[in-house]
């Protein structure tokens, strides 16, 4: 088959509002299409088909397993509850589908080394569902993180994940549920600050994570609010530190700030983009006092990246593209994705840890 | 004596570069005016007046205390290497002059107490040289934060405040010298950090303190770079903390962040604003994802505000405006400069003595 004529199938499993989002990064994706969308009830399936104006062109099923049974699938989108995530994934595995996770992947490291166990042991490609990690943005920003000359030796990250809920969320939202989520905003929210800071550190895992006594959970123990340290090494010569910090209860914000000592990237618009077409994040280097310290000898530079498809479609068309490699050359699973989503599920755990101990660092 | 007639008579002992600064803030406020400088030496004292353009306009001294000692010195400007301040401070206030001291105030709250007695006891002045505290930017912000219709509540703070510096500063600097400056960035830049974190909570003072091993230390103990973080509150109703990130070893910064339930603000050049005549920060407020999460409802607001005179002159102008109230309408000194120094200072060494204890929590 050529390349260019190449097209993924998806089954989606869980009609999640955010599966609405890859609905349509699957129609924007020359090289994927939503073929099939399971329920648990056909009407809530059908439902979902016409909101995202497929009826009659794309499957419908009342249960998951009709998707992860119809041979015409190739891959699944799983946007359940981190609850269910470690048994559907698995199954979906077992039946050789390539498996696009959304993030949390799994309640623990544990869950997710049984997933990516099932994913290896089928060959299928495992990849989680952090789409920030597809705009050219965030390649830009690599770049000249990676190039020592610009940026110098990377000393200091620090990132956010706010977001403004209102009391119904509060009350109700599966994310706050102890039964469906139980990692709350940790899972939420945290999984983009962890791994925000392990990819600005090329994902080195720190020595220690601590968190902070500020953290507040619900009355049934699901976490709101938490900042959060940590720290790699100990000598003078390779320390540094990174700070994070993730709430339901503050408003919208999601800052990556990053310090160098040659240079510092901002950007606090780091995991949804202000606006689809182009991205931006501060750059300042060379940046000096005036004369006096009257002022700075020049203002951030604005660095802008445009983007020709959505960050979701980007993360689609990559799935897509490893699963065509896999299916039609015979490659082997791309294993950085399943390392990205391990290591920050282990840091997450420890985040966890730190909170269950009563803020105590936690080694790693 | 009319209000638009006084002019408060400064003395500076000790030439350092940033009393350059300070004598053309002087020059600048029309309450006040530079009219002696010491050194340890005539010459220097005398190139310090040519340098800044007073040569013959200004008295000059070639010791400390033949400023202290001229009675036409109202007050004092005291920019000498922070282990030497205790010292002539408390000569200063003695010898009945306003004292404007630069920061850090002390090596040590105990320290800061003699220098602020002696100022009570003389029914001196005091302040310390913050001059970012007098922008009106600084107090437009504050105006948002106090408005809990706008802000809520505020939940997290993040300051840093990191410089480039060269190897020659690294190895002769002031700054890093057991002898002179003991307390190193933490006293040059960390004292930003801690000011601005609780300027933004209303000078409470945090629980407990935390510093990170990530400090880094030079080969005489003086701390180049270092973490903290701060806590307030254990129950779920008022918790909150910041984070501060301080460093000779990175690229310069100086990011305030603040997080509350209803707003956020931002502002990257907080202590010395990029340029002189106007200052920015970013107001986000109200801001939602659009439909799918797709992008946001809006960008933050960048507020500007406007600044006549350089943030060092309104200090220099504030400070002058209060001893005028003293000498000419019998006024007490104001109470609320020397507490902003002093808790600064109290949490200044709860982060030292978290460095000195191995990194443990220190309650305050």
């Amino acid at each position: 088959m050529a390349e260019s004529e190449f097209q993924l199938r998806f089954g989606i499993i869980g009609c999640a509002r955010i599966a609405r989002k890859l609905a349509r990064a699957m129609s924007l994706t020359p090289n994927a299409t939503l073929y099939a969308v399971g329920s648990r009830s056909l009407a809530k399936a059908e439902e979902f088909a016409a909101l995202v104006g497929l009826s009659g062109a794309v499957k419908t099923y009342g249960s998951y397993d009709q998707v992860l049974d119809d041979p015409c699938v190739d891959a699944v989108y799983l946007p359940l509850p981190t609850s269910l995530h470690v048994h559907w994934a698995v199954v979906a595995a077992s039946k050789k589908k390539h498996l696009l996770l959304e993030k949390p992947t799994a309640l623990d490291a544990a869950e997710l080394d049984r997933i990516l166990e099932a994913c290896r042991s089928n060959g299928v490609q495992f990849m989680d569902g952090s789409m920030w990690l597809h705009h050219p943005r965030t390649r830009k920003m690599k770049d000249l993180l990676s190039d020592e000359r610009v940026f110098g030796q990377i000393n200091y990250v620090y990132s956010t994940s706010t977001m403004t809920v209102n009391p119904e969320f509060l009350q109700n939202n599966i994310r706050v549920k102890p039964d469906l989520d139980a990692l709350g905003a940790l899972g939420d929210l945290g999984w983009y600050c962890i791994g925000a800071i392990l990819w600005a550190k090329n994902y080195e895992l720190p020595t220690a994570v601590e968190a902070l006594p500020d953290t507040t959970k619900n009355p049934a123990g699901v976490i709101l609010s938490c900042t959060a340290t940590f720290h790699w090494g100990i000598s003078s010569n390779t320390s540094s530190a990174a700070t994070i910090h993730f709430s339901f209860l503050s408003h919208t914000s999601m800052d990556l700030a990053i310090s160098g000592s040659n240079a510092t990237i901002h950007a606090n618009d780091f995991i949804i983009p202000y606006e689809e077409g182009s991205a931006g994040f501060e750059l300042s280097c060379g940046a000096k006092f005036a004369e006096l310290h009257i002022g700075w000898n020049m203002e951030p530079k604005v660095v802008r990246v445009e983007c020709e498809l959505p960050q979701e479609a980007l993360m689609v068309q990559e799935f897509a593209r490893i699963a065509q490699g896999i299916r039609t050359y015979g490659h082997q699973p791309d294993g950085k994705w399943p390392e990205i989503s391990r290591k920050t599920q282990l840091v997450l755990d420890a985040v966890k840890k730190s909170i269950d101990l009563g803020f105590k660092p936690v080694q790693l």
